[in-house]
């Protein structure tokens, strides 16, 4: 996989550098440290006793190691005492740490959200006492956004924050799914909480954020106390919370009512690691499945036996294995150079590069969204190149699909997402951020289609452009006028821009891989022709659906279903 | 979900009776009795103890009412102690159980699968026999084939048997993944057994079907343990077990070495079920799904407040809830139109229907692996109608994930469904079955195109249709000369056959339903016209990827998987 992200970065992506002395270390401790106590942290699970979050055996002095390696602050900025790495760093160690153990991740994962969120909204007296712990490693940061009755609509959160009179305030309110609310990994945790000052206007323009501590200066307890803890389908050691907050101090961070601008700096950030979360169990359902493929003995190929010395031939002799292992390998290779392709443009926009913050925005909701659906999606292929033995425990299989399960819900469900990318991206500065994607793109394939050493992917990547913009033509010509038919048309919309965003960049790898001329570029080329001949057929299915219309979907009425 | 089975039966397939009493009778054992014991039955699962395996609390009585009350022998002959009903109500019968409760299915429904391999197979004494405890519930069947290194390819199995002189048998061997090998429901299990006899030739031509029962005549166990229990990932009240056969005494079932035939049979027949189990699941899915989103509050409806009266609209106003939940609704409703049209055409092969019985041997790998991925696909979408209370263990939609991921993989992968469609039942007669299916389907669908109330239904149903004889000659063109040719196209070639299938009876469904001219034909030509409009145009993907060829899946090299 390191020799993958060195060729997206150097020879795709034309990156100064490859960190590889860094990746390589990020490696072995993830390979070392941490996917040992997958299995036995799933098993075992984040238990609740007697008020207190306990993790499972091994991830306190794992954790510990982690942040005392400097994993944890690889992105943050010098001055808080972090490495300064840029994102696309940041972004392969996320993908190594998620494919070792998802349920350890999240605990580091969010505190890298928490700390953008300060970085961005808070003051610099803030910045220089709130970030170096969360850069160290020694607290964890939270998102205290989710209430019973407020999930994705948090226009109806109901926590108060009552003025002090000494410019802090004192919290009160319960919230929900609290990943990493309490546990026993760090000394100290800090809440990120949106909720509504006294004054506050009603809905999403009157809610504010706060930074609530666990512990207070003086080391006694805040009036933050875990309730009780989730029984969840996976990441079973990610400790899930039900938190109470009675009086508990903390402070604003940012301007009053301006929480959900803040709170979105912190979702768009964590959005793009979440997207990764689904890439990596991608991964690593695709390294267990080709082992297995290569080494287990079932059956004859349909050529003739292949292996005659052997009672049977090793299942990857079958054409629907190799199918089922080149849909995900096709689309997690794409997927991993989409995800560094805009973790780079990251960089590049906080380097003040506008052209890159709109792609980053536009393409933010499809990395979520179709990388978390590829976890989903790929996780169970590989269960099934396992047959009877995927569904066991003991082969791990299925504890990568319910743990990936998760990531196409949270941070924003993937139909949020969808109607982010519709109804927000799409229309912002007439189109603006559409032309980022496509006039470069369009001008790259007519070019590729004339090499005829990539053209039979440049050409199918070509016609998924082209029903992308017939797509994107229909929902500009019905959408302004009604914005049921976006919503109508967003999931599949969106899957047709991941698919065609993917089939984009396998042409710009195909032809980094013809110039290397050498064995892996030759593999990456079949894989881009499987994927061309194989994935990118589904937008001429997706491109009629987007613009059958809303009718069929809003003619029921509501008691008919 | 009855008046749906009452609409199909009646009003499309002209079925003669519709069941009535019987079916709300099942309905109210399984709601009553089964689906209070599902949740429980997951969280205590089978267990294992001192070498017995103990069912989940309830399991016991509530197997002793189902069979007394003659569920068990519902489809089995008079002679035999059963109601001698049709398999068209043993399949909603089926449909109900799997509904509320699979794990508790898992114990019957293997023996029927039982039942019907010694029917056929077993000779006029055994019938006698061995028949009426399974008929009557006190003794479950099981269907020992998988080895550790035997799966798919049976051919490998090394279970021997050895006669005794007096017309018995002695077997030898380990079985694993025996669905109810053993358990704690009934006095007595018959095991159905493949093994080798001492001259069997080597493959599958050297195998032959055994029936072992778990205690002998004179009532001391036969040589048949249960070794371990799996963990699984789903149906964990269904006791997975392996097995060693120690010198079990048993019985020959049919001609040596012609085993696999007889298993053949009662797996064709079990496959139709297990395709029911997808159906089942995805259908409990859709219900509480839809139950949540129309009682669900959050966020507003697009076309403004629906109900300003509520602090948010119920979410069944936006239009993606509602896409998820017919994705879901018309998929189910289409899949129990095909597996009740196949379980009427099984009815009519029984009775001597020769062109009846090539179309339930067409079309039973389609409704296997069609309804099962629906199964998976179903459950998962409507998790995700949940948001994060999905993900959580009380509201149940997890247990369903994880219970309909099974039904993929056991009574044969799905992979090798398609590949017994493309490989078996395609060319079986040069196309004779395929012709049972086509002519009828073209001849409907032309007529109906020129019926205005139903051709938004009747067009898509035709394009489809032209798709799939697109994607049928061309494998007619590919496959003889190239059996991997098969075996590449085998996956989405079946996909492509299911959604047509269930396209065109959609079209048969929406010609009845104008007929009614009612509420409920009404919903119910809505829901054909999503499924035209929304599923449908996936055909024109699927063929495209069918007929692109082996070529980019055969061409890596297995070590650069």
């Amino acid at each position: 996989m390191l020799e993958d992200v060195r060729f997206i970065l150097r020879d795709v992506l034309g990156e100064p550098e490859t960190y590889d002395d860094v990746l390589e270390g990020a490696a072995a401790v993830c390979r070392e440290l941490l996917a040992p106590l997958n299995a036995p942290g799933d098993a075992e699970g984040a238990t609740f006793v007697d008020g207190a979050v306990r993790t499972p055996a091994g991830f306190r002095e794992a954790y510990a190691t982690f942040a005392r390696d400097g994993w944890v602050g690889l992105t943050a900025a010098e001055e808080h005492g972090g490495a300064a790495l840029p994102h696309v760093v940041g972004s392969v160690l996320e993908e190594l740490t998620c494919a070792a153990n998802l349920s350890f991740a999240t605990y580091a994962g969010l505190t890298a959200g928490a700390y953008r969120a300060v970085l961005l909204h808070g003051d610099a007296e803030q910045q220089a006492r709130l970030l170096p712990p969360l850069a160290a490693g020694t607290s964890t940061g939270t998102m205290c956004l989710t209430e019973a009755h407020a999930g994705t609509d948090l226009g109806l959160i109901r926590t108060r924050a009552e003025p002090t009179g000494d410019g802090r305030y004192r919290l009160s309110g319960q919230k929900i799914f609290i990943t990493a609310g309490e546990h026993d990994l760090t000394e100290d945790i800090l809440h990120l909480v949106l909720a509504r000052l006294p004054d506050a206007p009603a809905g999403t323009r009157g809610i504010s954020l706060f930074a609530v501590p666990r512990r207070l200066e003086d080391g006694s307890r805040n009036g933050v106390t875990c309730v009780s803890l989730e029984h969840k389908m996976g990441i079973r050691a990610s400790a899930t919370c039900t938190l109470a907050f009675e009086g508990a101090l903390g402070e604003l961070v940012g301007e009053p009512h301006r929480g959900m601008r803040a709170m979105f700096t912190m979702m768009n950030a964590a959005r793009l690691g979440v997207g990764i979360q689904g890439l990596a169990l991608a991964q690593a359902a695709y390294e267990r499945a080709a082992d297995y493929a290569r080494t287990r003995l079932q059956g004859r190929s349909l050529a003739g036996p292949a292996r005659p010395d052997l009672e049977a031939d090793p299942i990857i002799v079958h054409p629907d294995i190799r199918r089922t292992l080149l849909r995900i390998r096709s689309q997690v290779e794409g997927g991993r150079a989409l995800a560094l392709w805009v973790s780079a443009e990251l960089d590049r926009s906080e380097h003040g590069d506008a052209a890159a913050a709109d792609l980053v925005a536009l393409m933010t909701p499809i990395v979520k969204a179709g990388l978390t659906d590829l976890g989903s999606e790929a996780t169970n292929l590989a269960l099934g190149v396992f047959g009877g033995h995927g569904y066991i425990r003991e082969t791990g299989m299925e504890q990568l699909v319910r743990d990936a399960r998760i990531a196409q819900i949270y941070e924003g469900t993937n139909a949020v997402q969808a109607l982010d990318l519709v109804g927000r991206k799409l229309p912002e500065g007439a189109g603006r951020l559409l032309r980022r994607f496509f006039h470069p793109s369009a001008a790259l394939l007519s070019e590729a289609v004339g090499d005829e050493r990539i053209a039979d992917v440049a050409i199918p990547a070509q016609a998924a452009l082209e029903r992308l913009r017939r797509a994107t033509l229909w929902l500009a010509d019905h959408a302004p006028a009604d914005p049921e038919e976006a919503g109508a048309a967003a999931t599949e919309y969106l899957r047709l821009f991941h698919l065609t965003a993917v089939g984009v960049l396998w042409v710009r790898m195909a032809r980094a891989a013809v110039e290397r001329d050498d064995a892996f570029g030759a593999v990456k080329l079949q894989t881009a022709q499987f994927y061309a001949a194989r994935i990118l057929p589904e937008t001429a299915g997706l491109v009629r659906q987007v613009t059958a219309g809303k009718a069929t979907l809003m003619a029921p009425d509501a008691a008919s279903f």
